[in-house]
């Protein structure tokens, strides 16, 4: 009954050079977001603990996690459909649930629904090293 | 690293006999929804196959699939918190993937917080012996 | 600077023919919905205080207003661009602000873009003669 | 029928003042959102059009949009609560609806809800200029 998803058409290091290529301001101030993985209809990214992303306490800052997120979803458009510079984003819902611990960020994407038009999926954010969600989304792109 | 969610303060057939008690108005109509299980955290429910959920060509309507949806994040609050009548629902998102097929709908609900004053989960539905979501839910109640 | 979204190109009579044609099922139980405008990317629906919406206390269900919701915004987009009987909702958010009070509800829907693939509308709902907002929406449409 | 919204109890320069002091991070790289109104129930907002917003094209990217949304929604509940230093967000959601124009954003947010416990608004995002709204969000904020 369970069919799995489809090899990626990309490898990490493929989607890196497209995203460093087509999205150099990615980077402005500095590479914080790194992919560790590209899987069937998935991703996985990491998110450095940087001073940039920071709110007062030590706790990393919504905007810094949505763009996380957002990333991470993309990520796994292209290693599921390849190169495709022009999908865009339709829709993000975030749910914040707990305060991040003061380190670095893992990202999993899972993409739900890979449609000719519409691609769909969630995307789980938690500290390195714990299991609980600290911030969970779910986003539509809309291919080209 | 990865925790077990505590067991169920409420059997199902508690969580049946609170929602029929308190919500009799749910089977107006006649009942539609069935618990088939309430787990750590989790509840997974059936909505049979019915004419007044269809939609022209025999699919099920969104707005049945919604109430499915919201109903079953409600029986896994109650599994894992007891008894609470007053529980609110302030926030929920959905996204349908796919057309549903003409049979009945599995609903599966994972809690992802239980805090004191918030509770936030997700929801899959599938049609039966299917493994593709039809229609992927987040929500949120607030506790009294 | 403000441009005035053009004129519907279905009348309130028009779009409620095409419902009572299209969706029979919608007034399965007994119609409870009623188009009381149509215009510029907008429209207004009436739900009807009844029994099978309501919950303990006499409230309003939340699965009641999410599918007045959604049968609101699709009467605004039949009015936008006229009959489209395979359009499809891919996304709805709802936020339950209030407790409705025991009287019928009003839902205004306002298309922010009605764009060639996709169109997305907010609705705000409001127990009749307040202005207190009980549910406020957000959804998209996908067009065939 | 309409209730205006209670005047704000926090001027402009105090929001600022009190945003400058606990979230001085916010700046990072350079100030580039700049407070324009605080009303009642509501606060306006502006992001200078700046390189490091920027995706291929010129268009302003979704994440920095995501952070003008959360900003100017924390803008507006300052203005009307009070300096409260831990409301955290637990809610956004976003439709992503046009690109952006090659300049300035004007974000304006208005809240729905002003509870106890909760507080619930919305944001709509144009370019400087236009009536178009590039980005339309949802957000609540959780009180301590």
């Amino acid at each position: 009954m369970l069919k799995t998803p489809p090899s990626p058409v990309m490898t990490k290091e493929e989607v890196e050079a497209f995203l460093e290529r087509e999205f150099p301001q990615m980077h402005h101030g500095g590479q914080s977001c790194f992919i560790e993985e590209i899987g069937p209809h998935s991703a996985r990214m990491r998110m450095a603990y940087q001073e940039r992303h920071l709110r007062p306490g030590g706790t990393i800052s919504g905007p810094a996690m949505m763009a996380l997120a957002d990333y991470v979803l993309y990520a796994a458009i292209l290693g599921s459909l390849g190169p495709i510079a022009l999908a865009v984003t339709t829709n993000l819902s975030f749910n914040f649930l707990r305060k991040p611990l003061q380190r670095d960020l893992m990202a999993k994407c899972r993409l739900l629904k890979v449609g000719r038009r519409l691609v769909m999926g969630e995307v789980a954010i938690v500290s390195e090293g714990s299991a609980d969600i600290v911030c969970h989304a779910t986003g539509t792109y809309a291919l080209p």
